[in-house]
């Protein structure tokens, strides 16, 4: 990649090399991409975003339970959700992959490549080592173009709370695929996205797929990241580690607190699943004109938004209808 | 770090993004370091190079001979190098970090911070997540200001071939740690630098120190990348894992051959650390005029570099002395 010179790997890894250059397509005129030191890109017009992730297995993935390609896509599309929280677009990737000899890196890479191309992210290097454990590092650049970045220190008492999806999905995903639910409970979930959910019970058959997809794959949000900043958010972060989490951490970023009087809790998922189970990758942001908000998604033909309830001036205070809510997604208590 | 969110980590990983934080100074006015989602920092002007590389506990560093200052400066100082190696000096820098709970962040973070003072890089962001191997990840950005950037592959026949320093030091300096060398062999060194060495025999003391030094806190040479360059370098290559190694890279880049005269052993260091060793993060080039890169590192003060004989049109063909070199680090035969 910039090189992927696999430092301290067993043999093989020069055909790999040569495997992922060729997956990742050729390198523009004046550009240089993997197999030198470093890559050579343009820069962007403007501020360079810069991200970097790593996903581990077996604290990141279960690689029982997905593939070594979902665990590829995930490794790019957590990087690209960091971008997209700072209503930016992701423009190069570099690839780190730490992993015991024998991993199927064609695998791996096949779903790296497939989130790349779906996010429009160039490839241009990375690294290859020899580890008892799979880590696959990946750090990107990005722009907004013109535009300013969007903090997460930046919500003012008033705003409206805004996500762009139903939560929960990955963390009900990994229970279906766990087989940990679907094999019945004690009531039917509440299917009201816009109401908190329940305790989990029968999983219906046309929820189970989604919510598979949405741990195996999950979709980063780079193009609502864009309209969010548009319409004015004043503060945004991608929901990473679940709702309650990334609430707090605009709150203590921006000195304010929040209250909500909805729960938006993905069909056959959980109120936890949404408040703690994070990896859902659907951006929470806050801006002080809804209307603006909801015409800026309608004008790009994105789903509509849901408001969660408002920025407050009491700092760190987090409150669901008027009650407190756990601030962490390890740490959340679910008080209802 | 762009962040530095703490994926899957442990509690106590906000405090320790806090230290991060702080120990990586604050950012400029216009850009945003860590503890957002992304960092927002200024693109250089002209080309950006990106470059990325990780080390593995055990693979790259036993953590029983070195600390874990030294395995963070050396993964900070890896990606110095690569961009080194393009003539180029490294701006910012993201340092994945997984890790199991109970490792010392403060250090690792202590040798990273070393590092980054060291080669003036700007630590911007990055991840720390639970993982039961040690594994970090740093991924750099860098620029040639504006001047092209040196590949692998621009060798031309009838170039002289350069490295900056003597070579073997790093895998001496383990096997000095490993309480392997110094213990008595069979005949004093060859100690003349210019010349192949012989086996290791008793380590004389004043040795000992800069080569451990070298394996613990290996220097890479960005000034040294940027006057090669400046100087006319037409294909340049870090010695990260041995010099036949990278021969075989520039000669199979650049469709040549090279014929050496003679391989530049550090004192103390073997002929076989030398060409297989690695890790010395000495700059390896080739350019058509030997009197102007000897000028040019003269005029900046640097040490000249050692001259270590031709490319030549034979592709492929690595000879010392009319006889062939092994191609890589870990495969190659001593045949004197």
């Amino acid at each position: 990649m910039a090189e992927v010179r696999g430092s301290g790997t067993a043999g093989g890894e020069l055909a790999a090399i040569s495997r992922i250059a060729h997956s990742c397509g050729p390198a523009p005129e004046g550009e240089l991409w993997i197999g030198d030191d470093a890559a050579v890109v343009k820069p962007p017009q403007g501020h360079l975003l810069l991200a970097a992730d790593a996903v581990v297995e077996g604290v990141h993935a279960d690689l029982s339970l997905v593939g070594l390609d979902d665990f590829g896509w995930k490794a790019l599309a957590s990087n690209v959700s960091d971008i997209a929280a700072m209503g930016g677009v992701a423009l190069h990737a570099l690839c780190c992959v730490a992993g015991p000899p024998e991993t199927d890196l064609d695998l791996l890479y096949e779903g790296i490549a497939a989130a790349a191309e779906a996010y429009g992210v160039a490839v241009v290097g990375g690294d290859l080592a020899n580890s008892p454990t799979l880590v696959v590092a990946v750090s990107v650049t990005g722009t907004t173009g013109g535009g300013n970045p969007v903090r997460r220190g930046g919500a003012q008492p008033g705003d409206h709370v805004f996500v762009t999806g139903p939560l929960g999905s990955s963390a009900a995903g990994l229970r279906l695929l766990r087989g940990e639910a679907g094999t019945g409970g004690p009531s039917p979930p509440d299917v009201d996205r816009n109401r908190s959910g329940s305790d989990l019970g029968p999983i219906r058959p046309e929820w189970a797929l989604p919510l598979i997809q949405a741990h195996r794959r999950p979709a980063a949000r780079p193009v609502e990241g864009r309209a969010a900043r548009e319409a004015g958010a004043n503060a945004m972060i991608d929901v990473s580690d679940g709702l309650a989490s990334e609430l707090a951490h605009i709150c203590t970023a921006s000195g304010t607190g929040v209250t909500l009087d909805q729960v938006p809790v993905a069909p056959g998922a959980s109120v936890e699943d949404a408040l703690g189970g994070g990896e859902d990758y659907e951006l929470l942001f806050t801006a002080a004109d809804a209307g603006l908000v909801r015409a800026e998604f309608e004008r790009q033909d994105l789903r509509e938004p849901l408001a969660l309830g408002r920025v407050t001036s009491a700092v760190g205070e987090l409150l669901l209808d008027g009650r407190p809510l756990g601030r962490t997604g390890f740490e959340h208590r679910w008080l209802r």
